[in-house]
């Protein structure tokens, strides 16, 4: 099956019900993690760029924005050209065509024009995650640091990062 | 000179603007990160313990609660027990008495109590900070992690670490 894809940076009141939906399908989150994706996007309505969240969302052409994967990233307060790639998430429907890749790169790409150096991405060390860190590896980042029992007893933070820029900053 | 401190747990109004100069004093902090440790007890008053945000101010005996240092620290969203000392700070007058020491341990036995298992901080890796690395070290913290050129080229990030507790969470 052949997918068009149109994508914008712009978030629309939907998206909120539309991402807690596609995070939900993925089986990968809890609800009180849904729930602070969902709240960054309303955050983002709320207040605009301001807010320090950035978005990509990836529409199938003619869907009238109903999005089948989302990245959301945004500048790591107190740092200077550190960025963090907060949320990424592909419809289990349309994964394994590298959808998750270009919006990856969308992210990198927007966080370079705004004087980005390294963004970075955390994820949990559990076995369930290893695709999750495959796809990280794959796409160019390396693990930068690993924090035991963070998330909770046997469950890790593993932290990558990939350089994306050499921004100087004054 | 003899100093007679009390400790409160509840921020007051007038914390936002006796803690901003509290933390221009000491020299260690830029304007931005200092607008952020305002934030965090503007944040607390509004919206009360729900903001996540928890502190123990250290008030000069008759002084009408204008602290001396103070700590704030939380629960990290999405983990179950690894809490964040997000910032400590002792008015340089006061320093060299172990104020400090009790103000982290107060956060830390707090912590405990809310089921904490871990006490994380972060701070610069730069000549600068080696003071403040000693500190965390002299009171039972670990380096967990070095983030290279986190903040800006040159200045890293390093993530201490301290076992408070062994709270089990389901």
């Amino acid at each position: 099956m052949e997918m068009k894809l149109t994508y914008r940076d712009a978030p629309i009141p939907s998206d909120a019900g539309t991402v807690e939906e596609l995070l939900h399908q993925t089986g990968f989150f809890r609800g009180d993690e849904i729930a602070v994706a969902v709240e960054l996007i309303e955050e983002r309505l709320a207040k605009g760029v301001s807010s320090g969240y950035h978005f990509w969302f990836a529409d199938r052409v003619g869907s009238s924005k109903c999005p089948v994967g989302y990245v959301c990233y945004g500048p790591i307060p107190c740092t200077l050209g550190s960025f963090d790639l907060y949320w990424i998430a592909v419809d289990a429907a349309c994964q394994s065509r590298g959808l998750g890749r270009i919006l990856a790169g969308l992210a990198e790409r927007s966080a370079q024009r705004m004087k980005g150096r390294h963004m970075y991405v955390e994820t949990s060390g559990r076995k369930q995650y290893e695709p999750t860190q495959a796809f990280y590896k794959a796409i160019g980042y390396t693990e930068a640091a690993r924090l035991k029992d963070f998330y909770n007893t046997g469950d890790d933070k593993v932290i990558f990062q990939k350089n994306i820029g050499s921004g100087t900053h004054e």
